[in-house]
């Protein structure tokens, strides 16, 4: 059976199953991060995430930005967890005949990713590799009783996220199938979605401080799979009934008469954050944070996902980007 | 200019250039792990090290070796630095045509070294890649005060190591250039040593415990690489008089006409430990140690790396492995 088969979640879920699993790693399979107890109520939490060309380089992405995604992929899963990153080591292949200078650049991305989320780049290792890959190994050190998991929702929880969707969507289709946007600032912000993401670390920190929030995980590989991810790790159901979507989806979806909620539950690679928090604790989110979170519905007990927009209701398929899938 | 013009090691340098320092981070530039301070006299230490099929995978390998041998390379830079590890993420880059059971294997192959030396593979990430490309990220927390660094040989000190040299040499000369071994039992051992290395972890802990050593590196790039580069960062010379070469690589020059010397100090990928200690602690190696112990020769003050031996003097050149330089 070759992996293209499977795709990349059974192979992995079959690689797990090989493995002798740590008695003191607290997430278990399928969470964003692993976390290790260290004792006096701590967790080393770590997380490692890949960049590679053939599959993630998008046309017009500078060394620079490669450098600067690599680093946000990484910061994501923290901030989706609740836990502030210290620092990151790359793993970095090579082929031979690439420039210093690129190099370099993709090097000044990662400084100017980790300076602004408050973290360092510690160093790494080279190798030759026939494509350009980036392997980033993000760790943080957390409370154990802090760090939020993808297991926790129950019925009756809120569902939530933090940052629009739509916009990787449309900057796929302008940059891989050529369906130009209709105004220059469209095109710029659907660019600048793939070419410099924005992780939430900063609202992910302060909702883990909160403890307000029973599950959580960021977006990276879209809406409609992270939705179902949390549905069946906690064997329950969904309600949606609003997704932020970003005023320049809706304007390149009129346009090209493209169903906007698609390109928002389709997309990938983009670093929202996807919640559930308890239905009596919104008033406990201080009025900066109740300002960027956007209530989409609730947890329901009878394990379906569903999406109820202009009193029709619509399903919300499984699938999103997957690695590795034919 | 291409990075084949520079090589790895110069690249790092230019590349750690552009980056921010952690000022909590405590190894620096050029040492074998990064050691971040968490507090209480702690600090958080981890390194990655990547296996790629193009440049590491050598003919007759196994998927379950190549598995095995990515967790050693890992392990040897903690044992080098007498921390002991908890666990190691991997990040797996895979071609989509791979099939399924041989990953499984690789992951058979992980799961046994990490089970030998007493961590865990925690998990890690799948990404479609044009090669097989295998980068660990391994963890541990040690004390400060006792993480044994490059930095720190003096004038006096002697240069010992634990573990043989030359099998590598011999196993490259065996499947790449097709020179047989003479003997089976030789050809068995010079392939064992690269499809299945050892780790000296306990032997790393134990030294680092006692506290007398002032400073250690693996020799994953080669014996004469490593004396040159702990000579280069303490800023002193070394003369040797002793390299413990295994029996068959003795054997085995002889068969060819090939000077063991050159065999022993110009390998690579050999997992041995270099150090040097204060020459009134040698006492204080206990008994199970001091037998697996080689004293190579002692530090100088000289700045000049020679080879003492029979009689004669000869240089040490610095060369060994490295990546992408042509």
């Amino acid at each position: 059976m070759k992996i293209s088969d499977v795709g990349e979640w059974i192979l992995i879920e079959r690689l797990w199953h090989v493995l002798i699993r740590d008695p003191e790693e607290i997430m278990g399979l399928n969470d964003d991060v692993i976390a290790r107890r260290i004792g006096r109520g701590r967790v080393l939490v770590a997380h490692v995430d890949t960049l590679a060309w053939s599959t993630d380089v998008l046309p017009g992405m500078t060394p620079h930005s490669i450098g600067f995604k690599s680093v946000i992929m990484n910061v994501s899963d923290m901030a989706a967890k609740g836990v502030r990153p210290l620092g990151i080591l790359f793993s970095l292949g090579l082929p031979r005949d690439y420039n210093v200078a690129y190099i370099e650049e993709i090097a000044r991305g990662w400084r100017d990713a980790a300076a602004k989320y408050g973290l360092y780049i510690w160093g790494g290792d080279i190798t030759e590799a026939s494509e350009l890959i980036l392997s980033g190994a993000i760790i943080g050190i957390a409370s154990e009783n802090m760090i939020i998991r993808r297991r926790g929702a129950k019925e009756g929880d809120l569902v939530a996220c933090i940052g629009e969707f739509g916009l990787t969507s449309i900057a796929y289709k302008i940059l891989l199938e050529g369906k130009k946007a209709p105004t220059k600032r469209i095109e710029l912000k659907a660019k600048r979605a793939v070419y410099y993401p924005k992780a939430y670390l900063k609202e992910g920190l302060k909702l883990a401080r909160l403890g307000i929030v029973t599950s959580s995980m960021d977006c990276s590989d879209g809406l409609a799979w992270s939705l179902h991810t949390l549905c069946s790790l906690n064997n329950v159901g969904m309600t949606i009934r609003q997704i932020p979507i970003s005023r320049e989806v809706l304007l390149y979806a009129k346009s090209y008469n493209l169903d906007p909620w698609d390109l928002a539950l389709y997309g990938g690679e983009e670093y929202s954050l996807i919640f559930t928090l308890k239905r009596d604790s919104l008033s406990r989110l201080p009025s900066d944070l109740a300002k960027r979170v956007c209530i989409m519905g609730e947890v329901t007990s009878d394990r379906k996902l569903k999406l109820l927009v202009e009193g029709t209701e619509k399903s919300i398929e499984k699938r999103g980007w997957e690695h590795l899938k034919s």
